[in-house]
C-alpha cells in the first residue's frame, strides 16, 4: 500500500477551482468575474475484500472506513460488524491506477471473515458484482436480489411524528457543512426517536451517504436502537433497501420518493415520510405494526 | 416475448399513491389529511443485447427506445446509430422475473451489428459488466475506463454564452412534464447554438435521461450539430464522459459540478456550465479551442 501520510490534492474532499461567473445586470449588460470557488470531490475508491477488488465506487473521500462497513453490511457482503476485522484505507495516485491525471483514487482493503468471503467468491461465481445502489452493476432481472426481511413491529416507530421529522430535517441543514462550501453534495442524519440529531455523514452519492451512516451506527453498536434516517435526498428504492436491511425503522427523505421507494416501504415495514419540509411532511408508509394509512 | 398490449399499472411512468400529508398550522395544531399523490415510477429495465442480459438499470419507463440507443452509444458499445438493427421493448411481469409483488420490469432487446457483439462479448470475457454511469459495476481501476478523445476545436461552441444558457434553461423547467406532477425526476434537453430548447426527455435518474437525449440525437441524425445539452442536475463525470464520447460540445447544469467533471471537461475539451440559474452561470471550462479561464 502507498503512504496515506502524503494525501495527493485531488482526494480532498473540497477541492478548488478558478472558474469564470457571468451575471447579467439588470440593465442587460453582462458582467464577467473570475473567482475562485470549493468543488465537491468524487473520486475512484475501490473496496477491496480480502485482496479481491470487489467494487469501484465514485465518492467523496472522508468517512471511508464507515463507508466500507456500511457497504459490506447493507449488501449483504456480511452478517454483522463482528464478521469485518479491519479496514485500512489509503491514497492510489492516478499515474498508479491508471487514470488519467488528476484522478487520484483511494483504495480500501476490508478483512472479513472467512465464512462471508467464502460466501462472496461462491456469490461472484454465479453473477457479476453488486454495487452501491443494489442495482447497477447486474446483468439480469434474476441477478437483481430486491429480496427482503420484514421488519419486526415495535412501539416507538409510530411515535416518529412530523414533530421529530421536522426537528432532525432542520439540525440536518445546518450540518451539511461540505454541501455550505461546495454544493451537489447530499447528506445522511441519524436521529433519535424525538427527533435530536446525533450523527451526519455527507457524500456526493446518497446511496454512499447512506452507507457511511449505516456503518457508523454499526461501528458504534447502535443498529436497532430507536431512531431513524433522514437524507437528503428523493426517496428512492435502495435507500429503503439498504435501510430495512439493517433493521432500521424509520425514513425521511427532503424530496420526493419513488413509487418502488414506497412499494419497498410497504413490503418490508418501514416507517417511510417524505418531503419533508416544514411546516409539513408526507407519510408514504406506516411501518410495522402500525395503522394503515386510511383510503 | 410477453404482450406490449396489456402494460401492467407498475409500468405508467406516473403512479397513484394514498398518502397522509401531515401539517403544522401556525397555532402549533397538527392537521393531518389522506390524500391521493403522484409518484414518480421507478422500473427494472433489462438491456439485452443480441439475446444475452448486459445490465438492469432502474429507470423511468418512457422512451426506452432512445435510451437504449442513447446507452450503447455513450457506453461504446457500438459505434454508430448504424450498427443498431432494431429496438424491441416488452413489459415483463415481477412474477416472471422473479421480482416482489408490484415491481414488474421492462426488457429492451437490442440487434446490434455482429462486429459490435463481438467486441462485446470479448469485452465481457475480461470485465464485469459496465452500467449506467460508467463506474457502478466495475471492479477494479484497472477496469474503470476514463478514456477520452479531445473534442475537436469548433467556432460555435464559443457562441454558447450566458445568455443562450439561461434560454435554454428557462425553457426546459417549463418542459419537465412528469417532474411537475410527481417530482424526484430528472430532465435532459437538446438546445441549438442559439439557446433554442429542441427536445426534453425525463427519468428518474440524470444519466439515463443523458442517454434518452443521446440516443434521440443519434436516431434522428443530430449528433455533432452546433448546440448544447441541458441537465436538471448537478453536473458529475459521467455526464461529462458521455457528452464528450459522443461529439456533444458544451453541457449546461442546473446545480453544481463536481470536480472530476470540471476536471473531465478540460481534458475533453467540453464547454462546461454550472449553477446555471437566472440572472447567471458559472463557466468552468471553455471547451476545444477557446480561451482559458484567465486566473
Amino acid at each position: 500500500m502507498s503512504s496515506a501520510a502524503s494525501p495527493l490534492p485531488s482526494l480532498a474532499p473540497l477541492h478548488p477551482q478558478t472558474v469564470a461567473l457571468h451575471r447579467l445586470e439588470a440593465d442587460g449588460a453582462l458582467q464577467v468575474q473570475t473567482q475562485q470557488r470549493t468543488l465537491a470531490s468524487e473520486v475512484p475508491v475501490a473496496l477491496v475484500f480480502n485482496g479481491i477488488s470487489h467494487a469501484v465506487m465514485l465518492a467523496t473521500p472522508l468517512d471511508l472506513e464507515d463507508f466500507a462497513l456500511g457497504f459490506a453490511l447493507s449488501e449483504g457482503l456480511i452478517d454483522s460488524a463482528a464478521d469485518c476485522f479491519g479496514v485500512d484505507v489509503a491514497p492510489v495516485a492516478a499515474s498508479a491506477a491508471g487514470l488519467p491525471e488528476g484522478m487520484d483514487g483511494m483504495e480500501v482493503q476490508i478483512e472479513i471473515s472467512s465464512r462471508c468471503f467464502a460466501r462472496l467468491k461462491d456469490h461472484r461465481r454465479s453473477m457479476s458484482g453488486r454495487t452501491g445502489c443494489g442495482v447497477c452493476g447486474v446483468e439480469s432481472f434474476a441477478a437483481l436480489d430486491l429480496s427482503f426481511a420484514p421488519l419486526p413491529a415495535r412501539d416507538w416507530v409510530g411515535g416518529i411524528e412530523l414533530p421529530q421529522v421536522l426537528r432532525a430535517m432542520e439540525a440536518l441543514r445546518g450540518k451539511q457543512l461540505l454541501n455550505a462550501e461546495a454544493g451537489a453534495i447530499h447528506a445522511a442524519g441519524w436521529a433519535l426517536a424525538d427527533g435530536a440529531l446525533q450523527d451526519v455523514v455527507e457524500d456526493v452519492g446518497r446511496h454512499n451517504a447512506l452507507d457511511k451512516l449505516l456503518g457508523r451506527l454499526a461501528r458504534t453498536g447502535r443498529l436497532g436502537e430507536p431512531g431513524f434516517a433522514v437524507l437528503s435526498s428523493r426517496g428512492s428504492h435502495e435507500l429503503v433497501r439498504k435501510c430495512a436491511k439493517l433493521g432500521i425503522g424509520a425514513l425521511a427523505t427532503i424530496s420526493a420518493p419513488t413509487a418502488m421507494g414506497v412499494r419497498l416501504a410497504e413490503l418490508t415495514g418501514l416507517r417511510f415520510w417524505g418531503l419533508s419540509r416544514a411546516p409539513g411532511a408526507v407519510l408514504y408508509a406506516p411501518g410495522a405494526g402500525q395503522p394503515p394509512i386510511a383510503r
